[in-house]
């Protein structure tokens, strides 16, 4: 096994990935369908129209392409910051003390800070190109807010935000990134739709969610001309796009002259995880390999390791369709952890279905467990991770850790899908002690999934 | 003039300086000595011993070679986040309608945020090699801070920061950065030092500047044993240091096919101006090119455009040696700005004597101009830039608009030193309307100048 003690591999710009992995043509078992919550038909691209861009739509049911071709456009804004790095973590391994090799793709050197990004910029120019003129999202931790912010800016569209409530006020600085960009920030449960009234009147003083967040964002879109809604991750199109991060990534182990034995990465909807994981999987359907990929997701919303594979829907209010997936119920309130991008009750339908396959695994973290590893990783490689990217150093520890007991020599991949330097508060809590965990009996997970 | 329409140029590791170069060595008018205060005496590197390590002493005084080696240990860790992307502005271009080619050399993309690392881990290095355990520093935003307290972790010293207290109240997320890296951090002025009790007995609530953290800081080094005083700018080894930056970016302008006609970097002390200019001003001196360097410096700090070339103290106290440079007084007091970074009296000894010889320029730039520049960058680039940064991008739209009046097709390069993520609050003030333009009148600068 090469180790040439190289630290970073770079791709140049004539290598950057053309096309995008579409891991659903390749699956075996496919996703079983999205229904219509009315009538129970399985839908067609053409029923999210109203919703979304038409090509996203279509992207979002294709199950036969493998490949679908990165826009030109969207691939020279990629080429202002990919590839990202490949990063071999010597650091952390020399603090750990352990055999495994570990490499992270760092994603937290893109402009808005994660990858969210790499899906922000193929939205927003859809929606362009579709002559839409105004987009709407809602943002947890404010990672996919920023980047669509920016995203909108590049092609000129109007960008309406949703916040969740705990988020913006746990996180006033991601509100000032979006509004640097140009975007309107509100925070949800707001009182400016139906769905945020809805909610405040039955709980005042709600502190929001992605659910809900989600909610408010279709509404303002359903009721506005020429204006679509964007979603940052949980649906098969956003999780397309990601695939860039896999793909690079590929390539990249090669030149490092390693392929990876397990593959981590954070889990809130399933973008950032099947963007790393999937273009590696591929080479598990189709030729065998044996990786495994983890899923690692907080212990306070544990959907895909003790959630209830069933048709529920995305948001809060039920305006989605029927996703087949795992789910804590779209009634589930999530606690206020400090990784605000991983508060969402349910997972994408692809994840879902593999997981059901046993084709990956998942595991969930405990809040104090993703802060140390985050304070290791930091003092160890130098950058300060996303509290959402600290769930899959904690998973990566964890494996790196067992490497150290039976003296294996594994490759361990992970994404870095973005630095904290924003969630410098939540590191504040963390340092003083204030910090708890937060776990759910099994009681209170089946009264959550009984609301359904 | 080749353009490929490239938009980032990077280098290989094996393409990463293995020296850095030290523009002494050229400068036919050498800077004038710094002076022993109490004998005024030119003064020798043993002079500094005490204060600083022993290599960075002698490379302060060194006026001979030209080009002194990275050590080994230094360079393994460059390479986990060098080169640095130079980025073709192409966005930022067509925001302006500028024929100017514009590139930015992008440190903000280092593991700490800003180029303040490049320095940090030479510092660090210097000092575990010989023996010492503790070293202290001031800092200003926190930039240098954060990087010095990480860098002190990878050679496993124990870091001790003074921080000017406006900035440490302004950014409390710097100091949470250092503490994630294990570093003590104490606001300045402080009732921990005799310089400290001295500025709160005569001022009491003074805000702190980064000449009295830097007395606070030596009185720490001098009064602790094994424990030596690091400077994050100003002094010529620290420029020394970041000229990693311009040389990387000579070889990626020479990939881009072009040449600097323009070269601008903000202006505190001069290390993050220097490290950019000094590679380039060496064919100036050396073959007669015939660049352009701009300093863009706050117009409430004005040293270069309207300090006056003199021998003061870089220190509030009078702790260092009498240092030949422009200086508003070392006991000028800088205004509240929010680029906390610029507050500084004085000027590096180098560029003092180049900016006598007419080897350079300087600019200064008023607050709100510079963050009216930071948000256009923020727009048209993806990044927020940090405040101190703005200062260059405002000088750079400058030069490029008056390209746009004469249809000149300029290359102008300019040092991005970091990102603006931790000054967010200050945007939000921007954004708000609440921030002021602070200047000053001739009346003050003589009367500070004057109390010396």
């Amino acid at each position: 096994m090469a180790n040439n003690k190289q630290k970073r591999f770079l791709l140049t710009e004539d290598e950057i990935p053309t096309h995008w992995y579409n891991i659903q043509a390749d699956m075996v078992n496919k996703p079983m369908p999205p229904l219509n919550p009315a009538t129970k038909e399985p839908l067609k691209p053409e029923d999210l129209y109203p919703i979304f861009s038409e090509e996203l739509s279509r992207q979002e049911l294709n199950m036969t392409d493998a490949w679908i071709e990165i826009p030109e456009e969207v691939r020279e804004y990629y080429k202002y910051y990919r590839s990202t790095p490949l990063v071999r973590a010597y650091g952390l391994e020399k603090a750990l003390g352990t055999p495994a090799h570990i490499y992270f793709k760092n994603e937290s050197v893109s402009p808005i800070g994660s990858h969210k990004i790499n899906s922000a910029l193929a939205q927003a120019y859809y929606c362009k190109k579709e002559g839409v003129t105004n987009i709407t999202t809602e943002t947890g931790a404010g990672q996919w807010g920023a980047a669509l912010s920016y995203a909108a800016k590049v092609f000129g569209l109007e960008a309406a935000v949703y916040q969740v409530k705990i988020s913006y006020e746990q996180k006033p600085y991601r509100r000032s990134i979006m509004q640097t960009f140009g975007a309107q920030v509100t925070p949800s449960p707001s009182m400016s739709t139906r769905a945020g009234k809805d909610i405040l009147t039955k709980t005042p003083n709600h502190q929001g969610s992605l659910g809900t967040a989600i909610s408010e964002a279709i509404e303002l879109a359903r009721t506005t001309p020429n204006c679509k809604y964007t979603l940052g991750s949980v649906l098969s199109h956003v999780t397309l796009h990601q695939t860039v991060i896999g793909l690079e990534a590929e390539k990249q182990m090669a030149m490092a002259g390693e392929y990876p034995d397990i593959v981590i990465g954070c889990f809130g909807g399933g973008s950032n995880f099947g963007g790393i994981a999937f273009p590696f999987m591929r080479h598990n359907i189709l030729e065998g390999k044996k990786t495994r990929f983890i899923a690692a997701e907080p212990a306070s919303c544990p959907k895909l390791t003790k959630g209830k594979f069933m048709y529920d829907f995305g948001d809060e209010a039920g305006y989605t369709p029927l996703l087949p997936m795992f789910s804590l119920g779209h009634k589930f309130a999530p606690a206020n952890i400090h990784a605000g991008g991983l508060r969402y009750h349910g997972a994408g339908v692809i994840v879902s279905q593999l997981l059901k396959d046993n084709l990956m695994e998942a595991v969930d973290i405990k809040q104090l467990d993703t802060f140390k590893a985050g304070c290791l990783f930091a003092q160890s490689e130098g950058i300060i991770p996303a509290p959402e990217s600290c769930h899959a150093i904690a998973a990566t520890i964890n494996e790196a850790l067992k490497c150290k007991e039976s003296g294996e020599e594994k490759v361990i991949l992970f994404n870095l899908s973005g630095h904290g330097l924003i969630d410098m508060a939540s590191y504040d809590q963390y340092l003083a002690g204030n910090l708890v965990n937060y776990e759910l009996s099994d009681e209170e997970i089946t009264q959550s999934i009984e609301k359904n």
